[in-house]
């Protein structure tokens, strides 16, 4: 099997041509989901700070930032990180152990506004650039992770660097030497979990990804294999590195995966197979009984929740939500008076919720009893691949409970892709018409 | 003993008043060392490579850059720690284990630019700054830079936030969420050592103390002890933290040690007990016995230099230039036409090196034997400490044999900085008369 080091160059080098239109869909969505989430956060305070830091710094440069203005690609590719992280909304890959977009789609759209690139360019090079952050963070695996370091940042600065010299052109040298320099140059730790440090960690990865491409291309050297080599990434970084990689081919981008609810990832499978279920009386419930994966009882099972962010961790809340026909994608859904409504509390208060081992942490599984006799088994596995059409059509609804019906990527975007510039994206980013 | 988080942020708060004479002068002393290291890698290809990068960045800067011409206190901070480690000519912190003044001073004096600062608040705040950065390597410990970290960076990052925190005025919070940022930004690896990337770890540190406390300034949040909390740097970094810190008040700096000559650190303590001996008539050389710590048997033991190169690292050779009155301190004075000269070859046959555990590996010690009769020891430890006015002395003479006469800092320099503001020192960095 290659080493981790040539599973990179390789991806590096793999002609456009081989890169099948299913892998590069998936990236498509994870752009239009990218887009979302990034003007989603312009507002959020960590996004205002870091703009302001680098307006700070000024400087000449054509990577649009999101929100407003231009600037330097590694500048831009910081605040952009940072912003479309910053509601904690965007994609996640359960392989990876972490979120691609928000580390490499900023880095891969401002070196693409740099070099005149096309929409298509950028979304090959975040393509590639995911395939080897996810088999970064294969290698460096769960003992990385439980040790206190965040893949979203370390890992995906490398699929930052790569993403960053696909588009500038790096020859394999060069982006050998830019894989080196990115391994003492990635950080990033979870302590920074519930602070603006976690944002921040997705600028970091965006931000390293286009330096460490910079440098290369500007002849610095570093070591032969920053990742593999004695006192690399990983022999620093992990106890326990993954050796069982997939070779490049297997494309593994599709299995990304996408949030439709502004609440815990823990609650979404249940969400999902409640949603399948449809709404009904209310006042029909006699019982609500769910089976979870055991890690999720001390994360998002608060019984009785006293404030709209509580309800976001409760099952019993957030399955009245549903039931009754409420909207579980928008922020605004989650205010203090929902969390004292009597009609939700009167569902809610059916509900039981057991731990059940054999259900994975991305599966719920249930029954609904309803007093007028009858009951409805439900089940939903957030793993499962969603129909591109239907992804798309979800998306574009998360768009509208984000940023209203005009204020999201227009939903056209995907099907427009093939005739449009990084330039183009870029307006989309300072918020001006493409 | 307060923790690691509580010594720095007391360091932090430290009035000016506290600050001691002698460990100030120990800082004045690096500030010296540092600028002549700074100017004499000026040329250096990764000095070049970097100044180009924030070239192309562009931005508007009061922070002045090693070579010529200013920028943001970030962008400098990068190329000036690079700039300053690439002939590797720059002090050392044994407790530390690293270099202080290459991570540090340039964040302090980037900064101090940006803020009007006075050389004098310069010189504090990387005295503060290298108080931190030592603890902080202390704690890391030896199982950090085993484990193939490199302090230098890591935690020479801790003490360029410190220094950069303390000119700007940070608030004991803002501080706490500096080290915080800090502890998510800092990185830095061994592996990078012979390339362009170890000079590039000392420009990380610089530039990730200037964004930590700017970003701390601007209000973003972080978690709340970075460094020995839970998934802090220590927990995630070292797999053996120390734990036995010397308190606030002990000052650690004046440890420092500088090199004062252009080969390996470990023919130092050899070199300065044989220039203790002076020159002899090189016929009359009938042995030369020297003992040394086992370690450098590997490191810089070549009987037979092929090249200048080669030259560094052999003892004998090293012997033969120092008792035939040769320079040591100059780079030319290793040049290939040096590893063949058959007067030195004379001298260099006639040493044997054996190793002594009993000796720690900055010590060395020997008896040269006289073929006119007599003999006489010689033993140097260069962690002796060296009288300040001895010290600025051969600081001068390295700055002779490293920039010529006129090339250097002035010699006056150290007595001057009373009066000099930080746009002085950045002056001289820029290469304008102050």
């Amino acid at each position: 099997m290659p080493d981790l080091l040539t599973l990179l160059l390789d991806l590096h080098d793999l002609p456009a041509s081989q890169l099948p239109e299913p892998a590069r869909d998936a990236a498509r969505s994870s752009l239009y989901d990218w887009l979302i989430c990034g003007r989603a956060g312009t507002n959020e305070p960590v996004a205002d700070k870091l703009r302001r830091f680098i307006a700070a710094e000024g400087g000449q440069g054509l990577a649009s930032v999101l929100g407003a203005g231009t600037a330097p690609a590694r500048q831009a590719a910081l605040v952009n990180g940072a912003t479309s992280h910053a509601i904690d909304f965007d994609d996640t890959h359960f392989a990876h152990v972490g979120h691609l977009s928000v580390g490499i789609y900023p880095a891969a759209l401002a070196v693409g506004e740099e070099t005149g690139a096309s929409a298509g360019d950028v979304v090959d090079a975040f393509l590639l650039g995911s395939e080897a952050a996810i088999r970064v963070g294969m290698a460096l695996g769960s003992a990385h992770y439980n040790r206190g370091f965040h893949q979203t940042a370390t890992a995906g600065a490398f699929g930052a660097t790569l993403a960053a010299g696909r588009l500038i052109g790096l020859t394999r040298d060069q982006m050998r030497a830019a894989i080196g320099l990115c391994s003492t140059r990635a950080s990033g730790l979870k302590s920074q979990f519930g602070t603006m440090g976690k944002p921040y960690n997705a600028g970091i990865a965006a931000a390293n990804g286009v330096e460490s491409a910079r440098l290369a291309e500007l002849g610095m050297s570093s070591c032969a294999d920053g990742l593999a080599g004695p006192e690399g990434f990983l022999q620093t970084h992990t106890d326990d590195p993954g050796h069982d990689l997939p070779p490049v081919g297997r494309w593994l981008l599709p299995e990304i995966s996408y949030k439709f609810h502004a609440c815990c990832h823990g609650t979404h499978a249940m969400i999902e197979a409640l949603r399948a279920v449809g709404p009904v009386d209310p006042g029909d419930v006699a019982a609500i009984e769910l089976r979870t994966n055991p890690r999720w009882l001390s994360v998002c099972n608060i019984a009785d929740p006293g404030t709209g962010l509580e309800v976001k961790f409760s099952y019993a809340w957030l399955a009245a939500m549903v039931l009754s026909g409420r909207d579980t994608s928008a922020f605004d859904s989650y205010s203090d008076v929902v969390a004292a409504d009597p009609a939700l509390a009167a569902i809610a208060g059916r509900m039981t919720v057991t731990g059940d081992a054999g259900l994975s942490d991305m599966q719920a599984e249930g029954v609904l009893r309803l007093a007028s006799g009858g009951q409805t088994p439900f089940a939903h596995d957030i793993s499962a691949p969603i129909a591109t059409d239907v992804l798309r059509d979800r998306l574009a609804g998360k768009s509208r409970a984000l940023l209203g019906p005009d204020g999201g990527p227009p939903a056209t975007l995907v099907g427009d892709l093939a005739t449009m510039t990084a330039a183009d994206l870029g307006r989309m980013l300072r918020g001006e018409a493409a």
